[in-house]
């Protein structure tokens, strides 16, 4: 046993030396990769070119993975590694790019500005060339000047305050100025908007919190409200920063939001108190995780590791909310029989009508989060 | 703009096409750097050396990391990077080194061997040279036959019928044979395995289905019953197949598992019926959609593509998780108050009191999804 080891070691060094010096060579052509997309970079800027070219990048991917079969890699995982490489090539792009203005100069109030969303939103808009004002509370005695000549006006304030501050600033506004907010809720404010303001109306709802990094491939919900050619530029400058804008009604967004945002928030909070009030010992069950459950406990603790303010006002912000919210629980009263009885048989007839009614998404739900698993399972 | 136009295709291809060339040469690399690891594959076969070696392979990331930083590279891209590089290798290197027995020759039968999860080990089992024998329901006459000279004994049925099958199978099995189960509860099958046994007796849970592609850093809890020295040889082998052993009592397994199965896939479960009564119509959602909000859907419809009568077996599996289900629906209707009253400040106690309690677990839990959500924007 004791030459076999020394055997050993004196076998594996010259090939494991051959692998540090191969790593080493992929970081060489690594970081000259990157020096060619910094140039790709200059050179689109200089003319005006947008920086993600989904066209380009499915193109480079196909040819690599013909490339990565002939020199027998497996394609898949090659397809994975070279989507991580360019995302992060478009990201350092992104943030390049992310200071060209379409209507640079234009004047620009944000209400709320100070608070975290509009701090964000007047940094973009800063850096991209435009004249930055902020309204913050204290601001009000100066509204008149701060709405003088003004291009855009937009409302970046807690849901409950919105349609008040939008009563308080309409009278201050030209009437060509475009009035916008980003609410994460439409119909109210969008209608507040209309009813107050004779100029162009938009309503916008960024799908991400004020921690996102960069605007690459992020979702925007845009419903409009009165002449939307004269938002036009507005939403030309969401897409320039690299958001996905995506068009829809109030009324459509906020029926969709009671589901994506209200009920599943509430469902998670549901699911952490019950844990919270079984004192379940959290760390131990981690150890007896399979990655899925990992995840799934994941997304429970990322909830609370946010501002409680903030989903309250998700959860609470309207009336349909909170009754979808009591039928939620309504509907899980209904399953107490199944349980009580012991009736497996009603469980598995009610899954396979749910199943079918999925339909194809369950299969890629399934795919997407097989992936998500193997990459948890390669990290932690 | 059209001389524009004609000025940047002329600049832009030089830099695609050397983009394109070190794409090839990083290729090439890989692909060398694969055959690299075939030869200390073989050599590890060679020499009875374990694959995975963790501390080499830490070694190496932190001399990536180092480099990359000399090279102006992303050295948390870069790692990332790696590790896929090195997880793909341990996955090919796993392929190859499987088959090795810990104690080839031994006689294993596999009650239920043509069930999915029995079939798994019983190809297993066979590639790593043990004498394979299957007991399914049609061979109890051959019973006897079966358990003659028998080493091993894997019980691998669906859960309503572990009890009945070890207490039919136990009068065959010679004295010193080593009677195992993999059923997802632990408490009733070691318990009749001692009773009706009177050799070695070893509980064990594998955290993953059948359909998993490989053991590597799967976890395997191990809840021994009698005289766990003689099951030792078997923990060797799923642990040289690549799996993590996590020991625990029967007791504290099942416990543990009424929330990491029962409760988890039936709150899972729930969110699913209840968008199935509301008629959610789910793609138009998706393109609404946060990539978190897609993630926590992707886990709804992941369940229902699974198989409805396994769910059945997990959630109605005993008394107690049942009655486990009905204190989870009895805890949400607690909320109804709150949300009658529309009182969000009662919801803004209850978070803060249960962030409070999840504690740091919060904080990993936010950058582990974060990790994840941007692996999901980066692939779809």
């Amino acid at each position: 046993m004791k030459k076999n080891q020394a055997y050993f070691e004196e076998q594996i060094q010259p090939l494991r030396d051959e692998i540090d010096r191969i790593d080493s060579d992929i970081l060489s052509l690594l970081a000259r990769r990157q020096e060619q997309v910094k140039k790709v970079v200059a050179l689109k800027k200089d003319c005006d070119v947008p920086v993600f070219h989904p066209a380009r990048e499915e193109d480079l991917i196909s040819r690599i993975r013909t490339q990565a079969e002939e020199k027998k890699l497996n394609p898949d995982v090659t397809e994975d590694l070279f989507r991580m490489i360019l995302r992060q090539s478009r990201v350092n792009q992104t943030d390049h790019m992310q200071h060209k203005g379409i209507r640079p100069g234009a004047r620009i109030l944000i209400i709320g500005g100070t608070g975290q969303m509009g701090a964000m939103f007047a940094t973009l808009f800063d850096k991209s060339g435009y004249k930055v004002r902020i309204l913050s509370e204290s601001d009000w005695k100066n509204a008149a000047a701060l709405c003088r000549d003004i291009d855009l006006v937009l409302v970046s304030v807690p849901i409950e305050k919105t349609c008040d501050v939008i009563e308080q600033i309409c009278p201050y506004l030209p009437g060509q100025a475009l009035l916008a907010d980003v609410t994460s809720i439409k119909e109210a404010p969008v209608a507040a908007m209309c009813r107050c303001h004779k100029g162009p109306v938009l309503g916008i709802h960024p799908l991400f919190g004020p921690t996102t990094t960069s605007f690459d491939k992020q979702i925007i919900v845009v419903t409009p409200g009165r002449n939307p050619e004269a938002g036009h530029w507005l939403l030309e400058q969401l897409a320039m920063w690299g958001a996905i804008l995506v068009q829809s009604t109030p009324r459509e967004h906020d029926e969709i939001m009671e589901i994506v945002q209200a009920l599943r928030h509430f469902a998670t909070f549901c699911f952490g108190r019950f844990l919270f009030e079984r004192q379940v010992h959290i760390q131990r069950t981690l150890e007896f995780s399979s990655p899925i459950y990992r995840l799934e406990l994941g997304m429970v603790g990322r909830l609370f590791a946010q501002d409680a303010g903030l989903y309250a006002q998700i959860i609470f912000a309207t009336k349909e909310r909170r009754s979808l919210l009591i039928q939620f629980i309504t509907s899980l009263n209904q399953h107490l029989d199944m349980l009580e009885n012991n009736d497996p048989r009603a469980f598995v007839r009610q899954f396979n009508d749910i199943a079918q009614w999925f339909g194809p998404f369950s299969d890629q739900a399934l795919r997407e989060s097989t992936f998500l698993i193997d990459r948890l399972i390669e990290r932690f």
